[in-house]
């Protein structure tokens, strides 16, 4: 691919979406995008991959400590009781044979932490995935046509992490390795960190691709700072055509957007996921905790493992929370 | 065990804590329970256990059509937009190059639909799991203790579907099978329900084990009633002695309060809960959608299935809601 | 007025918007519609209104135990602790020298009780108060032009209760009198009650005119039922050439809806709003407590009073719940 | 008074509590504290005081832009959309006869802005308003006793203006004065306040007093900083007697605690607080905006007027968000 112009975000849009576009590939009426590639024959060999039966939970904490600082009205999670153990203990709970109890509500973005982005959170020019309008598609009632809940069990299968952090980053603290923030993964990055991690890193069809950046590793230690909506290191822009050749079911990170921060044109934001979410109907997944999987796979040098990350079915949702699971 | 004195609840929870307690079992520090069974074997053999590679989930719609109707504040869940695909293709969102936008929040009570009850849910007498007093583990700040975070990645294993609304119900309109409301399930009929089903449906150590009484299907051709709180079919508080003794894991069933409501004592409210989560360490799925699994097992004679219900680690929180995936 | 052409809402709406908008009076510029009546001098004559310093809370309560049952999302207010007294008296709040606190947190839908609509409320084919595209007033980020802060002020002024279920309707339980459900109030019965109240209850410019049906004394007795969106008594369609004529500066009623339901017309939803909120610019209250005032006014035979009943200014809001004040 | 001692806190409170209780001073049963001074002769007088008829709203702006940064899980308030203009015009509401809607829902905490302290909200050893013990007041449930519903038509009467932040401090941008943070406002400075204002600013029983410092205004010029919970200028400790003696219904500030900050204790958090509320039961508001009033007062030299600041009766809540009405 050559050069980017930095001074034309929409022209390199429209022309990458041009080149990869999935639109009309699982017909018409499709719903699910990329997770079309996700087949029975490739979970049940996703699961021949588990030779320990050693479990990662992927996701970051949800509580009022997280990054979010309001933007796009996008707070913490509220976490609250409705009863608890000291009432149980010390009130009277109106309950018989002293028996007592606790209970609870969250009030959250549905992209606050560890999540995946659904095929109606980002358009193209008033498009949603498979050509839609997106008028048609998310209005205040949510989304009417690619909601959550058309996909909710399609988030499971072979999970490959290409640990860029590791392979091409630097070691400042001992913690496995860190890119800087800005730092534009490219096509041959990802070549190279395949190559380096070894044949159990190859990528393919149906695959959930997870890219460890090292940046959320770096926030636990640093603190969060602008790790909600600032710089980070992501994948550039110009890794579209490697996405769409390799035919991955989704993409997933360990930064807030998945892509790189600043983005690569003078006055743009997010031009990636404009091409990858209507055009190529790609689920990402961003603010994964890839720390303790990446140590791990560094360790056994195996980078496969069975992935699964089902979102909560909120019907007409345009995105979820979730809590991925590795087994390896 | 001999039959139940319905006056006197309290002395049957009693005694029953004073038979199957596993009150340092695992030690002092304890706050995994039953959890501790699933070891790294057990999920590797689980593994094992996907032959087709056919994908479940096991979650109810999360929306405001749901059964809540106010009991203990609990609402269905409130989702509502931030951004709208009306909004990307007609309003100015602020954004350059053509992208744009959806964005959402939710707002629920943790056990509202499909979900972990976790170890800070219930308490006997002001005692958590593990003996610690109700005050010292969730307050108004959350369970400081055994809070859903604590056991993040550990719900990945091994999952057994007991159909006992097919194998021991009537079958009144097609659905495949179903219990009436009050109907207590006692250890003899799980028994015979192994037996009818086969030997894939054997229960052992680490287990998580799954019935369904087809409740939930009865609501989806006639309505929720009062699914939330109401009547149903569930676990007979004799259960309790077999549950310890085949050291499950975990137990979900498709109906709001996993035992049989009403209750089998003349003043009571959840005696088995009383049990199981305090003195057993014991975690419960309620609200779990079994129509399609069970319909599917049934026609094929298999019965256990690699089952993945991972919680949102939502810090302090004594619930989850989840999708949970079965795996076959 | 002529009789309504049942079968034509549409017609009707395009009429009486014709006979009586109020589009251009303030100014292209204007936010405040009807509210623009209530001057400096009109609060300083209702402040002399005041004879005795009684004071009345028109507001219902605010809980779980309300009316709402889900429609359009709305939920009654759930209303969470964040720090309570018994953790205060038994637990560690990490507080010095003995101090302990409690706080809490709400989640509510802006016009789930005694509420104020704003001129974001309703819209007639696509326009909004003095004309405006309601796009360009009403996005997801909320009402952009004429949300509640922009008349956080101007709630203040002369009160007057006409009291038609007292006057007009039967009292089956000595509760003051009420209305059936599906009456529908006529200019006839609004001069008929002002007639039978006496010279206190005149209504001209700028006053904030309340309407008292006794509908919501007889939830008090009898239960919600369909409070929230079901039959009742209330205004009809009939009555917005005289609610133009008096240029009131807002209605308020003690039901759900302001206008009476089921509405006038075959095929129809709340067709008086169409014209009176966009058009007119005029704002309503709706779910009043007006019992106690009600008595209150039928004992001394003074139906004026000095109402305050501010709006949160919640930036961008449609609505807002309030607690009128009414000072006699 | 005698100077305080900085290491003895919890000494300075319970003397001041022994000096100053109200305790049994209304009854035993008593839920509205110093409300009680608030008479319908109080009331009417106060509604004497308009002159003008001039109507001032003092609440800040609720939204996402506020002061909140998280403690205590405060968050600033989330207002999301159920329905929008843009849905209206161009997307499809499922309504009849081109009528058009929009709806809305807050999450937010109670005191998150503009708002009152009720009684429940702070304790003294485990003890609140009139004796009570702390967990026989407010549990999981909310405050069962003295809920701001409680006194929801209670507060309307003579607010008194003491523009402290004018008379004492500087004026570094024209902006009408303003007190440092830190600046432990004294019942000297009170009195010379009265003094420099004139006889208008007489304080007496039953009077809601509002102390303007500058600070709010202050946070308008150069950000909100740490205005929720951090330093500020507020009244001293030492006030408690001042308060008692000139037996106030309420008192009023533009900070966010009320009190100055840091306290004037070595280890403290709010030791008035921990006086008045429970002790004297007076309610306390914070984040009042004053700075139209502060000028509208030094511009006509009148202090006094007509104060309405209605809570929400949200059932068992320990403070409301208000937007209180000044009428002059």
């Amino acid at each position: 691919m050559s050069a980017l112009d930095r001074t034309d975000p929409a022209g390199a849009v429209a022309a990458a979406a041009a080149r990869c576009s999935n639109w009309g590939r699982w017909g018409d009426d499709d719903v699910k995008g990329t997770l079309n590639l996700v087949t029975d024959d490739h979970r049940r060999r996703a699961a021949g991959l588990v030779r320990r039966g050693a479990a990662f939970s992927l996701a970051q904490p949800f509580d009022m400590d997280g990054p979010q600082q309001g933007w796009r009205r996008r707070t913490n999670p509220v976490h609250t009781m409705l009863d608890t153990g000291v009432d149980a203990e010390f009130a009277d709970q109106g309950l018989p044979h002293g028996i007592g109890g606790a209970d609870d509500v969250v009030a959250m973005p549905l992209q606050c932490s560890t999540q995946w982005d659904g095929l109606g959170h980002i358009f193209d020019h008033g498009r949603a995935w498979n050509g839609r309008r997106a008028s048609a598609v998310v209005t205040s009632d949510g989304d009417g046509v690619t909601g959550m809940e058309t996909v909710a069990g399609d988030f499971t299968g072979r999970g490959v992490l290409l640990d860029v952090g590791r392979h091409l980053g630097t070691d400042p603290a001992g913690t496995g390795g860190e890119l800087p923030d800005g730092f534009a993964i490219t096509a041959e990055h990802l070549d190279a960190t395949v190559a380096a991690q070894g044949p159990t890193s190859a990528v393919g069809p149906g695959d959930f691709l997870v890219v460890r950046t090292g940046q959320y590793g770096r926030t636990r230690r640093d603190g969060w700072g602008s790790y909600a909506g600032g710089p980070a290191p992501g994948l550039s822009f110009t890794t579209v055509d490697w996405l769409r050749e390799h035919d991955v079911a989704a993409v997933a990170t360990d930064t807030w957007g998945f892509e790189v921060r600043p983005n690569e044109f003078d006055d743009a934001f997010q031009p990636l996921h404009q091409v990858v979410i209507p055009h190529l109907g790609l689920f990402l997944g961003e603010m994964w905790a890839l720390e303790e999987l990446g140590a791990d796979c560094a360790a056994d040098g195996t980078y496969e493992f069975l992935l699964t990350a089902p979102p909560l079915p909120i019907t007409g949702a345009v995105g979820s929370p979730i809590n991925p699971i590795a087994l390896k």
